[in-house]
């Protein structure tokens, strides 16, 4: 089934096609696209949907010179197997094994590590500038899905695109779907476009644009402006990109390999920034992806039969505890209001949009306006949760400030994702939430360690009057609590086991499993130790500071970076307090914390318990650093 | 000469006026904010420039119930004065005065304390949300200028309008100025628009719009296409923002007040968001920031004589030694590049922006785009220097991480702005960013203590490998350095003062100025202190863990926030090399720090000088800290 793939080991190979062949080329790259995800988990439908596409741009540009930059970027399977990575693609989003998204290291043809979306215009309009500077004439093409236009970033690079005056192709890819249905005015003009559209339009469309190719050798500003003539119609698609002065191609049939071909290359001779609406059907070729791509965007390994599939019932994560626990604070209170940036369904909130309908909005992948407009609402009495991936509310660090944190408004901050992520990989890892909001005033920062823990926090926030982030993993909850439950207090941590021995390990969120488990170890072979769930990680508990005062030796676990995390937060509240209150024991005890987390450096994609290892943080890890440092102790004194 | 606003003391007292009594109050305004901000200093020309359209709006509607919300917000001047704040307003941006910016604890007419772009629309849809789920009536008014609509966050504001299924109404305050000249398309559509307009075209415009109102009582649907069909022009202002499926009106004259005034009304009764374009001219009224408005923009105080005017030379600042700095570095290395948005006078590019022009950017109000554009110059081997403050860099944060510290490119922060900012107050402090920015691996960041260290750094990150931040204070430079210089290298900090105490000041950036006065004024008492320079927030000085070992007292002195500073960021290195060195000496030593800076509070607009007073920044308060922590020590020992 991979006859052809098997002999392209690059753009040379690439070219010598036929293309019929590059039409069996398509059909051989999706059947190992699907059955490598099915066994490994990625992103399929968006992959299925731009295999001809990738085949086109890899025949009418040499990306060994040219650039392409991918938007988010999950969609980059096809390029990975035809620029050399055919073998490792059997090892996506495994350990040591390729990235499921660009990545510079793996390939040159791959310009920038990316996975948050917006940047590919933005990246390639620093290229084209660039180029400029240097009078270099590689092509750049930045390709764009429907879903990364509408974000900020995107536009704020269309709208300085003029400083470009040399070839700037930006290809949208449009798919019509988005992460989710996409809500928005820019969703609905790219919709509108397509109703006026039949696909047999579309090869009108591109028919007549072809008239006017090649375009080598004739003069391009006519020829622009004859193609452009021609593709005049009723809504005419050019409206909104010519506004701001970018010549607009399109739309065409994504899934016309030889058109694009042509097209592509006689675009690549415009000599300014222009922009080609493509359309392409996301989930192609696979029935079960095509008929629902959005159960296919993002999906761990499945079963592959004819056209059945079956993807494994999933133990109960914390997305699915948030999830069930904002639908039952929402029933008892009419005020609760569910914002997502396009992601209802990783972040838990596709039972709240079916039962809370009116109560549920979704901006598109736009975080920032999120943001501002749940402190709207919360001006207005509402309150509102706003649910985003830690790494991807990274981009509303400026209105969480500005809006929620100076304003000091009581907008939820529902952070799925926190910590490590596994097989994404260092584009998704959330691992500095903690730092960037707790720098902030008037912040709340709860990490549940479980579902009673999470259904507390949102609780506890929806009856607060200031701004509450609640920070949580991509992992399972824990089948039963590690010890009987205290009452869920702001700012208060919880003992879940004494010991005797000088050592307490203070867990914050789900690292509090692991602590349990290596006391459990520890006890074993006879050193008993006192864990301590941290619940917060703003406002600390100020009774933290006691088991210095005692002189333990506190280990801070966090799956969070060492830096600014909570660990850090631990000891500028003990430096502060003992130079207030002059408080010499408290002093002699900040040289006993002990923090483990992430260091300073970009871990890789790994599974996620390989990754908590590689940060000291699965219980075997946390046991050696007890041993090591007891030994330690025993030998100084 | 404020005959009439003396009996202007709200709402209805505004109302009973004739409009010829409003054209002498609009004149009496300009009168009275040019004489403030002459003694104050403050915005001017954006304030003389809107006094009509202030006038209007409050006419219009009443912002007791209705509500405005301000971007950016430094034109609200003249709606301070109609709100009750008359006679405060003498002392403008003063310690305990009023803002100079909207602030909800000074009036509930202010809804949002604002001073970052691009919010108006934003929290507006969130209003405008809540206001549908709360079944209430009131009006909303989003004022936006032609500098922030282009602001990424605007965009998606705007792109998710269509939510709001009630009255909305975006007021777009076009000055055709921005803060300085605006590129980029927006500002070239809007320029299209206004090009095609004189004033006399705009006297009829309003005409016409105004033939169709009274808008009550008839039909709206119908009147607003009627009025909209009366509109079409040559070149269709409604273009792009009907493509994005918003009522465009306009443009209109600002300076109209009778016409707005019905406009305003007329509009009010739509069902659904609108926008309103509007003419204003910056300046207005007071000819040198007619003639001058951009060096009017924002200003410190000056002299009023007739049409003369005279602002004070200032002294040499951190800013002018960096733009000095960076012409000299691109004078020796055609590689460097300049990028702004939107502030080359602030940022201190006005030189770089005379001598270089094809290698300086300004991208308008847009700091992600600014980023990532930079992040592509650095991929084709391009030196950029990326000029933001540090409040607006905070929009570029997940920029920062995913483009330039994850591809570990050579993108240079140049932060000004850095600590606190004096008069601007909270909405501008830039206490965060070595928080923000020490999270992330790969990043170097530099704080100079004096100009010579500003060119070294400049230096340094000009030949660096990986992304370097610079931050440095809206400050004056010390005339003479502090102590003889020595070498300037990465990650090295420098001793300026031995002492025979057990204490060391150790200052990081400007405020080592203050380390040094105090340390004068405590050898005259007879305590003679170590005063060292840190010099890099990160990497940190490892030889700084010698103190710390030496068993010193060692004060961490920043002008930053405490959290996820540099002091923290000293105490997680000790902690963390104690342990893996098993340093005993180390240990004992962590609970010897004592950070100084900010607390975990918004400080208020007052000069700088007293908010380093208040954060323990001021020689006089580190003598007080050293001999207090001293006298604890004697009495404890």
């Amino acid at each position: 089934m991979t006859k052809l793939l098997d002999k392209i080991n690059g753009y040379d190979d690439l070219q010598a096609l036929t293309l019929e062949q590059l039409t069996q080329l398509a059909e051989e790259l999706r059947h190992l696209i699907t059955h490598t995800v099915s066994r490994t988990g990625g992103h399929l439908a968006s992959n299925l949907g731009i295999v001809e596409l990738t085949l086109a741009m890899h025949r009418a540009f040499d990306f060994r010179r040219d650039r392409l930059l991918w938007d988010v970027g999950h969609q980059c399977y096809a390029h990975k197997i035809l620029t050399g990575r055919r073998d490792a693609f059997s090892q996506l989003r495994q350990e040591n094994g390729l990235s499921g998204f660009p990545s510079p290291a793996e390939s040159d043809t791959d310009v920038f590590s990316v996975g948050h979306a917006g940047t590919a215009i933005a990246t390639a309009l620093g290229l084209a500038l660039g180029a400029q500077h240097n009078g270099t004439n590689e092509k750049i093409v930045a390709l764009v899905g429907d879903a990364s236009i509408v974000n900020g970033l995107s536009f704020e690079a269309l709208n300085n695109i003029g400083l470009v005056k040399r070839q700037l192709l930006i290809v949208l890819n449009d798919n019509s779907m988005a992460i989710d249905v996409t809500q928005g005015a820019m969703a609905k003009f790219l919709s509108r476009v397509r109703l006026s559209h039949t696909y047999e339009d579309l090869r009108d469309t591109t028919n007549r644009m072809l008239e006017h190719l090649p375009l080598i050798g004739r003069r391009m500003e006519e020829t622009l402006e004859n193609v452009k003539k021609t593709l005049r119609m009723a809504i005419s698609p050019s409206r909104l990109f010519e506004s701001l002065n970018i010549p607009y191609f399109g739309p065409i049939d994504g899934h016309d390999t030889a058109s694009m071909i042509e097209l592509f290359k006689g675009l690549s001779h415009l000599n300014g920034p222009a922009l080609l609406h493509v359309y392409t059907k996301k989930g192609k070729g696979f029935t079960p992806a095509d008929d629902n791509p959005r159960k296919y965007h993002s999906t761990g390994p499945f079963e592959i039969n004819g056209c059945e599939e079956k993807i494994a019932d999933g133990e109960r994560t914390f997305t699915d505890a948030f999830g069930d626990g904002l639908v039952e604070l929402a029933e008892r209170d009419d005020k609760v209001i569910a914002i997502t940036a396009a992601m209802p369904d990783g972040t838990g909130l596709v039972k709240f949009r079916e039962r809370f309908k009116s109560r549920y909005y979704d901006v598109g992948i736009a975080e920032s306006v999120a943001v501002d407009m749940a402190a709207g609402l919360a001006k207005q009495g509402l309150k509102p949760f706003v649910c985003i991936y830690s790494t991807f509310l990274q981009r509303s660090f400026d209105q969480i400030f500005q809006e929620a944190s100076l304003q000091n408004l009581p907008v939820v901050f529902c952070i799925d994702r926190s910590g490590v992520v596994g097989n994404d990989g260092p584009t998704h890892h959330g691992l500095w939430d903690i730092g960037y909001l707790r720098l902030l005033p008037n912040l709340t920062i709860a990490a549940p360690a479980d579902e009673w823990e999470m259904r507390q926090a949102l609780s506890l926030a929806a009856s607060y009057k200031s701004p509450f982030a609640i920070r949580y993993p991509k992992e399972k909850t824990p089948a039963k609590p590690y010890a009987e439950h205290t009452s869920y207090q702001l700012g208060k941590s919880a003992v879940l086991q004494h010991g005797d021995s000088d050592v307490v390990l203070v867990g914050l969120g789900t690292v509090v499993g692991q602590a349990m488990r290596a006391a459990q170890t520890l006890t074993q072979e006879g050193i008993s130790v006192t864990v301590v769930n941290a619940r917060f990680a703003k406002p600390l508990d100020e009774s933290l500071l006691d088991w210095l005062r005692e002189g333990k030796t506190v280990f801070t676990l966090e799956d969070h970076s060492i830096a600014c995390g909570f660990g850090s937060a631990l000891m500028e509240l003990a430096a502060q307090t003992a130079h207030q209150l002059n408080d010499d024991r408290l002093r002699d005890g900040i040289g006993k914390i002990i923090p483990i987390g992430a260091q300073d450096a970009y871990l890789p994609a790994a599974s996620r318990t390989r990754q908590l290892e590689w940060m000291g943080l699965t219980s075997e890890k946390i046991v050696e650093a007890v041993k090591h440092c007891r030994t330690q102790h025993i030998r100084t004194m």
